[in-house]
């Protein structure tokens, strides 16, 4: 027996019939609603036992197109601005279909997949004004992306063999971000061992910016007490407001106080692809280490994480192992050994490079710049419609493209639970889907664009949409 | 702009090509090489500087035909049995183009994705025989799934609060496994903070298990030392000789000494799928956690690692984050909150669930258990054909799919160089691709058996060709 179809051209033709629905339903989003609730009926049907008997492809594809398909939280409609999702590159699907069929472990070995993955990261080397010798490799998430930064740092700069010892019985370590940091930072500091209480929290300025003296004074407090700096966090475009850490100086800060700088560029990174645009993030190609995201900011479907750093030595040395069942060979399969394994956590790795190659090659990356370029000038836009409108309020600066605002044209002490109830008709209502936050403690909608596929008239959608429900519930 | 495709129709059309050319590729696999070297002008292809201008995808399918299609390491030709890499089933190549597609973000929100791998987790934990309420998550890789046991064991079992304080300064904690686990495990001690050298490997007996006095002594004289033991290591499949710890008794001993119970069980859990091999891996139901990989004996393509423990909260507890932007509403695309993003270290997750959803309804838990019996039933073969060669000398016991063995029909003391020497030319000659290790320091041949496309008459070939070139080299 085997896993392949008895018959390849009815397997095929249902393949095709895929490509032809999946590239019909894509093409007609706009007809559709942004978000609808999965109904308790569609819940249920999904609530299946095991399946022990084999039901054939046809039937897992009905129920896929019936119960699947029509759910999802709306990231590839054009009116979805809620988290910064990617919507999703059409070609890409293609490339999905390739690299799974093609299969190979993408972790080395003398084949085609790790000279792709090498040129994709070539290419991000180049762009993000690395040196040429820099290194980098492609990851599972932002979080793992900037997690393997910081596991680069915390090997180089520890002051001890960090991998041998580990951390139990020596001196702490502290790293520092700016209060408005994303989550991945807590997260990789108690994953590494070095615990939520020894990531400092640096407060703001009025853009929402680390405010660099701070910094400075809680550097040396730590020192003076006997704890250890190792690294800063820059962010490039913050997940509440899209700020962007002033990095050029703390790049300066960094060098003169020998800590590590890493830069969370998630999304913002992408900003040096635009030449109008790279001024915002001037100082990122001096970071120790970068971490972005292609299926953010770059469209590709989730997932694709890079890191890159500028010392490809105590890249791989944070990581390398020895395997004597895959130890390097001249000739034969193994020439080359497992490079990519030695640069991240995980050994079997999928070509999700092959993503990237296909996209950034059919598209070039002179549209990639335009696309970024066009959706920081919408959320520019969209923040110029709310400021024109008298029923809304802009809630923080527009640095990039996430715009804070909300409905003010009511009593100011119910003005929280009024825009939450807005957020969530509009959602129901299918019109758009935009997210919150809390700005300074106060409830704020959210619209976070990297959507490639949303126009003018989309966002002229969701402002009327706002003000029509919020003078509904008022 | 937009990255859609200007001609909906001419691009549904490439895709079915697509398709069409992998379904044929798939079918007429034996009629190739298992893997051939990658030729140096299709390196300097593929040295392509960045691609400013797009290229369109027809050009760059093309390229993928001719630069990246015909050189992969051969996981999924017939013949391959180099290490434990799956072969991919067809079926789930599709699943990738479905999931790509719609490219739904699935740490939760409201939506079908999340819901489809609840149901994946739930057919695991049934398959595995943990308690209903158990609780996991799918990961990128079978390292990440087991490094994610072992954060959730680091944070219920360290006796303080990891995740605030992290390791520095704390008495150092010790973990337990044999010296036949695999590198997971180092990678994981290095990476949580606990260090390589709290990562104890114990003694293996004639069978390459974990000798337990071994491991009651050693933990014993940590405890008396001052150590904090918290966590002990089965192997339910080992990577050299595909071994299985004495798991049963293991469970009883972490139990007797209130440590955490992990098991890699990155192939060898799979063993419990079929009725027939379930006793192989008897106590693995046990476990307090569980990693298995459904990227290797599930067939699926890279990657699907799967993490299962029966302890449901201390699992969320290790990972929750509050997120203001992303607070669970009642109502709204973020009612049930991001539920899977609270389980494992990424944030963005893709739909990696689609494929094992799509495939095992598609075939059946029945057929995957037969194929595992299948392959089973073939490695155990391979040892007769070995043990029946004059020429040919087993190396290790065969445990379950892993057949480790030499060519031994020559002088004693060059036997390590010259069956280096078969391994690289069978690679070469495209025949077959299988790997090496060492067996108590003797280089030994090893083929890996978790392919779905292999028959009797491929492991016949294998034989005859090492045999072949043997003769040839002596």
């Amino acid at each position: 027996m085997t896993f392949d179809p008895l018959d390849w051209a009815a397997f095929a033709a249902v393949g095709r019939s895929m490509v032809d629905d999946m590239a019909g339903h894509l093409a007609t989003l706009r007809e559709r609603p942004a978000w609808q609730p999965v109904p308790a009926e569609v819940r249920e049907a999904l609530r299946q036992g095991l399946p022990r008997e084999g039901q054939g492809l046809e039937t897992c594809y009905e129920e896929f197109r019936r119960l699947v398909l029509p759910y999802t939280n709306g990231n590839i409609h054009p009116r979805f601005w809620g988290w910064v999702q990617g919507a999703g590159d059409p070609h890409a699907m293609l490339a999905a279909l390739l690299g799974a069929g093609l299969n190979p472990m993408s972790a080395g070995f003398q084949q085609s997949a790790p000279l792709v993955e090498e040129r994709v990261i070539a290419w991000m080397v180049e762009l993000m004004g690395f040196p040429a010798d820099a290194s980098g490799v492609l990851s599972s998430s932002g979080t793992m992306a900037n997690l393997l930064g910081l596991a680069v740092a915390r090997h180089a700069r520890a002051g001890f063999d960090v991998r041998e010892q580990g951390l139990c019985g020596q001196p702490p370590l502290t790293l520092y971000c700016s209060v408005e940091a994303h989550g991945w930072a807590r997260r990789s500091a108690e994953m590494l061992g070095i615990g939520n209480r020894h990531l400092r929290r640096i407060p703001v300025d009025a853009l929402f910016r680390m405010d660099l003296n701070e910094l400075r004074a809680e550097i040396r407090a730590d020192r003076a007490s006997g704890f250890q700096p190792f690294c800063v966090i820059g962010t490039a475009g913050t997940v509440n407001t899209g700020a962007i850490d002033p990095l050029e100086e703390m790049a300066e800060l960094c060098a003169g106080e020998g800590l590590w700088f890493h830069v969370d560029g998630a999304f913002g990174a992408l900003a040096r692809w635009s030449e109008n645009l790279a001024p915002l993030v001037r100082g990122i190609e001096r970071a120790d280490s970068l971490a972005f995201d292609l299926h953010k900011w770059g469209s590709l479907p989730f997932t694709c994480g890079c890191t890159l750093t500028r010392h490809a030595e105590e890249h791989r040395a944070a990581f390398a192992l020895e395997r004597p069942y895959m130890a390097p060979t001249e000739r034969g399969v193994l020439a080359g050994g497992v490079p990519f394994a030695d640069l991240g956590i995980d050994l079997t790795r999928g070509f999700e490079s092959l993503k990237a190659w296909l996209c950034f090659k059919t598209h070039g990356f002179n549209a990639q710049a335009a696309m970024i370029e066009q959706n920081v000038r919408q959320a520019q836009r969209l923040a110029a419609l709310v400021e024109a409108s008298p029923e809304l309020e802009l809630m923080a600066p527009v640095s990039l493209n996430v715009v804070c605002f909300r409905y003010a044209a009511a009593d100011a002490g119910g003005l929280d639970a009024l825009n939450q109830e807005i957020l969530l008709r509009l959602q129901e209502s299918g019109r758009a889907v935009i997210s919150s936050t809390l700005i300074r403690g106060r409830f704020s909608l959210r619209a976070a664009h990297v959507n490639h596929r949303s126009t003018d008239a989309d966002f002229d959608e969701l402002v009327r949409a706002v003000i029509e429900i919020g003078k509904d519930l008022t």
